[in-house]
């Protein structure tokens, strides 16, 4: 039951067949294990970075793969089909990626992009604090001028990757305290830096592989170089990451939706009920074709959206509608696709009752579905 | 407002602005009127057929346009968006233009199709029965063989532009009654064809503009060269006319929704209540958020089903997730665009109410949506 | 199909059948017809006086029935099945002689309420205006005080009976401009009173034989017998009143749901498909199931908040809660009801297509759906 | 923010009280640790025994409370808003007395009731098997005539107290094997008896202190006096003891979706977000007012099936309403209250993603919500 695409190169339909051959052989066969036992895949990334699928956006003058978003974020569903923890890990090293990539100087990149992009170096996304979720402009993090660099400090919230991350960018308050948006600088941070420690991780409804912690920075001294991009200027490069960022994450939510509904159609054929699969009854039938749509429309609209920023062009609302329904969409499907298998999807016999405990968090990160509505209703106001 | 669109060449480009501009000075100011007193606009489909606009996806070897399905929906889309009559009509008339081009002899597609692609010959697809909606395999309608060519009985119900066509598309069953789906043939039927006639059109919720009604065939008399295709597979070519179809008829629903959602939201930026434009308060910013967010979904569905389609692919699964999704969001769409405008939205002195009347019947002609859920389950039940 | 109620009394019980009654010989007659024709039928207001079922939630000492909230909206949920016209005619009646009854002085009451309440003089509920809908306490209608009374300048809008009642029950502004909620009044203006004029009724997506027009009040002049309730006090005698009213419009809510459902459960037997009665599959009989419970619910939800009123307990948020579930359930059943006939139900042939026309208005009245959450939302923060 | 009930004996006040005051002090404070590890809390079912809460609804002849249905559903209801798996838990057990108590003998009733009553004995229901979930009449373990009594072969599945109970109401086929529905007995099985056994209890998405698991039987011997009710005629026992154990899993469904909206309005009056707290947002506030308004009807809905089941009259149409109804309605609520927690509602700090995995269940249990919709449908059809 691979969904049928549309790929417009050789190389493309490779990436994709070589992603699949990954998702059968590596990642399938010790999801449920993994996730049961909160064992975070390290190893598969770096898999992943040597088959050249860690930095498919970005350009390959720096180990990246020259693809077009179109074929990263289809890379990306069928990760996330197979383990939502590696679908969406790579996503967040993607977006942890993107400052040094957009805003880095040529020496910055040449010296960090290589090992980011191979899967030497996995990243972290700094942004979020624990009072500041969707109000990210109100982080309060500082990092004060020294001189001869800055000084870190303050809390960072709900980090994935945090603990684990081989570097985080960091996003922290450069102007004074009520600078709002306008006083946000970007910093690359290496794990190691003295002063810099990570909580224990969170103990989540699901997801349990994919480490979630928050991160310290107790006087954390970061030189000159540490800073991506103009200074004062980072909640720009923030949210133009979000944007990519939830592209990102409407691509895992169509993973985690299809594979419930793979399941779920699956399972309508072979159990019967009544004499007959329950498949053949309407009132499973119905249900079935609603998910499948539902699957379908999120999955253009996500692609849409990523063959607007391939073309260069203003992308930001559709990004959000993406990450709105398709997030919507894996809630409801999954949800659904337990009640297909009725008192077994109940159970961890079956993988459909992880989906729906994935599914949950993809409505919340990277900006809540509040906070997409936010963006697609200004956007709406603008127009 | 015009919707952003990605178009691939310069004739695409040309054809959606010429739609446009006809919609703003052809139909806009009229559709309101002409729908209250019931006048059926048949002299725009003259204006669409000499610009070119009335057989774009077929052969210009008989008067069409060449033009992939993916353009030729939008065409429809924009028409919907101005007056649903219209852009229904424009479907309908594809439709019935299709099992003539796609399996008419060479000597009746010259014959038949110039002036049916150029807007002189306005066509009706003459399959349902008042006991036959859904199942239309039980079709009852007799084309009895006479030695000359077949003499057909029968009644055909819920015919668009029916009394107004000058041909009818017409499926009989030339096989023995329980012949089924194996014993229907397709015919052609100018209107004027003695014992052919069309009853009183029905009075409906909305669509009024364009007219809807039985056809009764009594005695009706046609010579061989009326059937189009092999005799008694007539049910096929209606079954792959309907997998076009059906992207219309999403094509259209889009429009319906577009237009309402266009309105809601510049009547949302211009109503103020508690000081504040209405669409300021989350909780209308929030349902404009989800309205063009469901819009924008189905826009994609249905162009990537037509892309298939354009690509030689299946697509009829497809065409039916992309019916189901832009009816269903039509009916959701317009009915809070009258919610936005609030008491105005329900006087006729605003477009919206009659858009929420309009959008309805897309969620029944040429399948109803159950009959879209069925389709889609049986392809997953396959697959 | 009548609705199985638990009524607690031998009276209320005759009530009911009376009102079941009149609904079967008076209204169901003559229901499709009028609407069609926009005829306002004054003389069933007449009938329900005589009978008794005008005033069913008012002392007896002034010509009530001394009715129970809970058998009085029940009453009204029956009228609403057979006319929305009629039910909603007398829940805004009702509302019109709430001041009055619950405010007003003796001698106003002994007055005016027994022709109210025996329908000798229908009533109207002055409150809206063209800019201030949801907001009402923005209302801008003037009464000057003149020494010897008021004079009263301003536009009313969205008047129920506006034009045809015999008596409005005003709110107007007596506090200076800035004043808000506590600057306003309440009169009663017999509806010959020099400078009260209506404007033309509005033409309505549907309801058109339940005029709704705007009331001009050009230097009205009122004696000061015409205050009811302390002056400068009329918002909160508005809000209690409205507090009443969207029990009144609940329960028309569930009386058109109820009249869709039984339409199409009654057609889901008639109708065949595939061999079988559309009802026996379950893409139809699920669909009616979800309306049922939907429609049980919300009548549930409706009566429990009139038992909380009748024991003189506080209701006002439970009312929002029946106005929005009732109505919302109204619009999706009746949508369905459509669906559930196909091409039929788009027809004026059978009556679904009306019950959806209907329904739309009741999401708006008497505070819009996104008024009614703005008011559950705030008890629910006081809470 | 206790829910505000009507309540129509001092007794039903003091029962309710009880139980909150149970809540409170015996549940509230180990549940999240308890589900965390599994522990089935066999005293507390105990405790609730001593209380007299056990066996509310039963005649005080065997030790039961003479309590109205309503009265005892609200019970459950609190006590599943602290732990469902003792609300639920009280549902079985109090499934599990049905039988013996309406169809037992005197003799019966009088040996078994007062322990199965007063907490000691702790009951299973014995109905579904690995093959039957929604056809129960299909089911295939046999219980063979031996002259002196009964033989039972045969494993059921999904046994809610599987292996912790201290008797099985057990259903079992005394026909042959097409007897279907006709064929089927009921028996009173203790625990102890030779040759029934519990498989190990199901790993669950959620409600892991409340034990699922299969029962085997292998070769149990039964003496006559084991049989409950006329032989074969189990079916119809069974039937009628879950149109009652229904309204129990409505009930639990509210209790539920009541806590999660409760800790919902209450995080969103703390949580602040740009600049204020997030229920003053119409965002999360009208969300809010959505869950509680569904709540609410879910409540009624139960509530009027319960009074229908008190006067003796039909209630099995509404019972299935309220458990579809309210277990929809968990299911969401549930899942919106996480979304108002964002980041911390997907942690384990907070109950909400407790809630959330718990709801599920109850969409599949004692009918999955499918079943409901065809039982409704069925009485639709025969209305």
């Amino acid at each position: 039951m691979a969904v049928e695409r549309t790929l417009h190169t050789p190389e493309a339909e490779q990436l994709l067949d070589l992603t699949r051959e990954i998702v059968d052989k590596e990642l399938l066969p010790r999801a449920a294990g993994d996730e049961d036992n909160a064992v975070f895949p390290r190893e598969v990334f770096g898999t992943l970075g040597a088959a050249g699928l860690l930095g498919l956006p970005y350009s390959s003058d720096h180990g990246g793969g020259d693809q077009p978003y179109e074929v990263y974020l289809q890379v990306v569903e069928e990760l996330a089909r197979g383990w939502l923890a590696v679908g969406l890990g790579v996503s967040v090293h993607t977006l942890s990626c993107y400052p040094m990539a957009a805003f880095g100087t040529d020496e910055q990149r040449a010296a960090h992009l290589p090992d980011m992009l191979g899967g030497d170096m996995l990243g972290a996304y700094c942004l979020s604090e624990a009072a500041s979720g969707s109000d990210a402009a109100a982080l309060t993090t500082r990092a004060e001028d020294t001189g001869r660099g800055y000084r870190v400090n303050g809390a960072k919230a709900w980090i994935t990757h945090g603990g684990r991350a081989d570097y985080y960018t960091l996003f922290a308050r450069t102007g004074g305290p009520g600078s709002g948006a306008k006083g946000i600088s970007c910093f690359h941070v290496p794990a190691g830096t003295p002063g810099l420690d990570a909580a224990a991780p969170e103990h989540k409804m699901g997801m349990n592989s994919s480490p979630t912690a928050g991160v310290l920075f107790d006087g954390v001294e970061l030189d000159e170089g540490a800073l991506i991009g103009p200074r004062d200027q980072g909640f720009g490069i923030a949210l133009s990451a979000l944007d990519s960022g939830r592209l990102g994450i409407a691509a895992c939510a169509v993973g985690v939706a299809q594979a419930a509904l793979d399941a779920a159609v699956s399972y309508s054929r072979e159990r019967h009920q009544f004499g007959r699969a329950i498949g053949d009854f309407q009132g499973v039938g119905f249900m079935l074709a609603d998910m499948a749509t539902q699957v379908a429309a999120s999955r253009e609209l996500y692609l849409a959206a990523a063959r607007l920023r391939d073309a260069g062009r203003p992308f930001g609302e559709r990004a959000a509608m993406a990450k709105l329904m398709a997030t919507d969409t894996a809630m409801r499907v999954t949800t659904d696709a337990v009640q297909v298998f009725g008192g077994y999807g109940y159970t961890r016999d079956f993988p459909v009752e992880r989906y729906m405990r994935e599914a949950k968090v993809l409505q919340i990160v990277e900006g809540t579905n509040q906070v997409q509505r936010m963006v697609i209703s200004r956007h709406l106001a603008r127009s």
